[in-house]
């Protein structure tokens, strides 16, 4: 149901220190924690004593002692102390995950351990790209992450959805062009000469017509990198106007719910404080109507159980393309 | 489970307006709104394309649009813009269900639409009757919708859960007749010469004996109407005292959800506001320990999960009347 | 799956009197009142009628009226009273528990009520013996009342989750001993020369250290009594120091909810109200970090649903004893 040989974002890298943090990722509780020298330490969260969560215990040094009976974890899930005895057996312990901090958030590797490489970390530079300045945030959403990231591949719904602040109606009748490469899923809608959109007027102070571009990829199996650019109508220079990346990881907690992790950096005003707090604000506001539309789309869909059919529109190409690749490697990794 | 080739009050009428209303009938979404014109329109509440419901989109003109990506659905259902394309497949198109507005409700047909006529609408006419003035409202009940069937077709419980309002010792012991004439179960006991209860003695300022009667009819599925009269002793006058009918729809919800629309119509007193707005109060009472018992009702049967046995008493005859003519109607449509 | 031939507490006996009260004992509704001559009562919370539960309705006499539509039952069961007829069917009854009030508690048999002995509810006496002052309390806990039974019988824990209270250093290190007998599962600790506890200190004024006891005696299905004492150096008279009985009844509720009801008796200080009230906000504070702990491993196990194996210690002695007992009367009684 999951991909399991896969990185997933865990949490932001300032939400882990010494006190323990419980996430749940694709049904799989994990506990996170600094070691004393500030590394990332990333453990099943059960006790193998009596199934206690390990979050709700205290790190002691580099280890992680249950709260309940004082079962006492390393940081590679080895129990090293059994209070009332000295012998502990070989397989008293729990599972560790790699974990590697990585542009201010944790991505922790699902599957097999000796598959874990950091190199198929999705590139999410941008957040900490010297020129640019991110603002990130962290939702917790009541849908499959399917949905959400449904949702970024098919932006014609800014146009019905979010017409306070980065829809208009250019968008939704625009086409948009699509393919796949080296296993990333292009979506493409470029507009030529179209009103700018009520955030983008905000940002910039010009209400002036612009070549607005989507550059959309999805990596698998939940990663949604977005460009969008507000060009001057004719500059071929990407740089000329506004310019941002929108970065999305869907973290999938159960098969209803989901961490998302987001960050929008831009290159442009970056020493502009004022601008980022409005920009965090806009991103807000926007998001929660997402959330709104998101929760409700998730519980029509299991009060339906499948008795409706659902049609396909062509604006649905990237989200077609992108879930038959995902649902393939999830085929392949069940028969391998 | 449910009747399907049926009329259930939808919403009352004053409920549906141009901004959509979202409602669920024997587990079918519903979206409800009114046209330009006025008339209502019941569509199934849910996009055909990433099912979303369309209740939180918003009306245009006579059309609804979809919130999430602008499918746009006329009243017949028809979908009739897909934005991004110009092509609308004949399948586009949502299920309308036939809606009648009478007496200040909307009556929705949830079956065959070849079947709905508007003559199989149970007559409520007191709602809006010349010489008639009516109290209304709406509850929503944790509960099967013929646990409140059953409650109003045993009014026996007003001497027990009711000794506020409308119940005194008098009504428990009164026998009751029933027969099924013309598919409509009766109830009916008739108390000749009884003390009033607490509400009639409110509503008349007398506490003289009466003669009570309570002639109660069921009409399948989920309509109870019952009129109500206090008269003086040994009058054979229908107006000559208290009279009214308290009619009531039960529309399902789910399995265990209901909601529950009212109407309660005197044909005495009928400018005298102070007493209306007195009524409202003690239906609005009365019904709330009807509320309390019949969820308590629900979780403890569902709890019990068929492994206790009940027993019917006489004064069931007209539950059992009503359940049974039910079973027959939906045996019948699982035939057909 | 609950051993039915025992005894379970079903209340305090304070909390009983002429208005009803509800209580779930192993998934069976129970509704206790009092008689007028002030005899306790327990009956199937659910009239034979139409499933309304009794325990909404009200006493008269010596009997229970249902609030819905007057079904009557003596304190035997017997329904005496349909209202609207006079004949009353013989098998009109709910069942009736033998209850037993003793030690200001009231014992409810689940089982044969020819096979209700009340020798065989455990000796609580404690409770009230003169010489002997006794705090008490009732708590729900969202947790199977097994993993309750554990907690106490592997008293390690109070070092790392009790450590403001009666956890120190010393516990969790020093040896237990088990044994069974006469269906008794003991587990003992005795601990000499070591430093008391924060609430000892707070007790007695003393930190000078002590000899300290856990005596723990499990009686199936659910009872534990634990004998403290905290005694000078050296002392071999229980009675020189600190002694105190900690009582627990863990009355299952359902498979993942439990009434926890305690008593902790001491035979010294025995009117020092102050010292009482001090004990009472201790005890709680300490079970309320119980509460924590319990309802999150009920809820990590639930998560988990048996896909981890779990690592028993030496320490569990205790509680591997007193689970193979009760599986095995729970499958003698299955058998039988």
């Amino acid at each position: 149901m999951y991909l399991r040989n896969a990185w997933y974002v865990a949490a932001m890298a300032h939400e882990v220190g010494r006190t323990p943090l419980a996430r749940l990722i694709a049904e799989t509780p994990i506990v996170l924690y600094r070691t004393e020298a500030g590394g990332a330490v990333a453990l099943h969260d059960l006790c193998i004593h009596r199934k206690a969560p390990l979050s709700l215990g205290r790190v002691a040094g580099d280890a992680i002692v249950c709260g309940y009976h004082g079962f006492t974890y390393d940081g590679t899930g080895a129990c090293i102390r059994i209070p009332g005895q000295d012998h502990i057996p070989a397989r008293a312990r729990v599972r560790a995950y790699p974990v590697v901090e990585r542009w201010g958030w944790l991505w922790l590797w699902l599957g097999d351990p000796a598959a874990a490489d950091a190199a198929l970390i999705p590139g999410f530079d941008w957040l900490d790209l010297p020129g640019w300045v991110a603002n990130t945030g962290h939702l917790h959403l009541a849908t499959h992450y399917q949905l959400a990231v449904d949702n970024l591949l098919d932006l014609s719904h800014e146009t019905f959805l979010h017409a306070r602040t980065i829809g208009n109606a250019a968008v939704a009748e625009a086409p948009i062009t699509t393919h796949e490469a080296d296993g990333i899923v292009h979506v493409r809608r470029i507009m030529k000469d179209v009103p700018p959109p009520p955030l983008f007027v905000k940002t910039t102070g010009s209400s002036a017509n612009i070549d607005r571009y989507q550059l959309i990829e999805y990596l698998a199996p939940c990663y949604v990198r977005l460009e969008v650019r507000g060009l001057p109508v004719g500059s071929n220079d990407p740089n000329s106007g506004l310019r941002w990346w929108v970065l999305n990881a869907l973290a999938p907690e159960t098969a209803r719910t989901t961490n998302y992790y987001w960050g929008l950096s831009r290159n442009f005003a970056i020493e502009d404080t004022a601008m980022t707090a409005a920009l965090q604000k806009a991103v807000e506001l926007t998001f929660s109507e997402d959330v709104a539309m998101l929760e409700a789309q998730q519980a029509a869909i299991e009060r339906d159980a499948g008795r409706t059919r659902q049609i396909d529109a062509r604006l649905d190409g990237g989200t077609v393309l992108a879930r038959k690749r995902l649902a393939a490697l999830i085929a392949a990794e069940a028969r391998a």
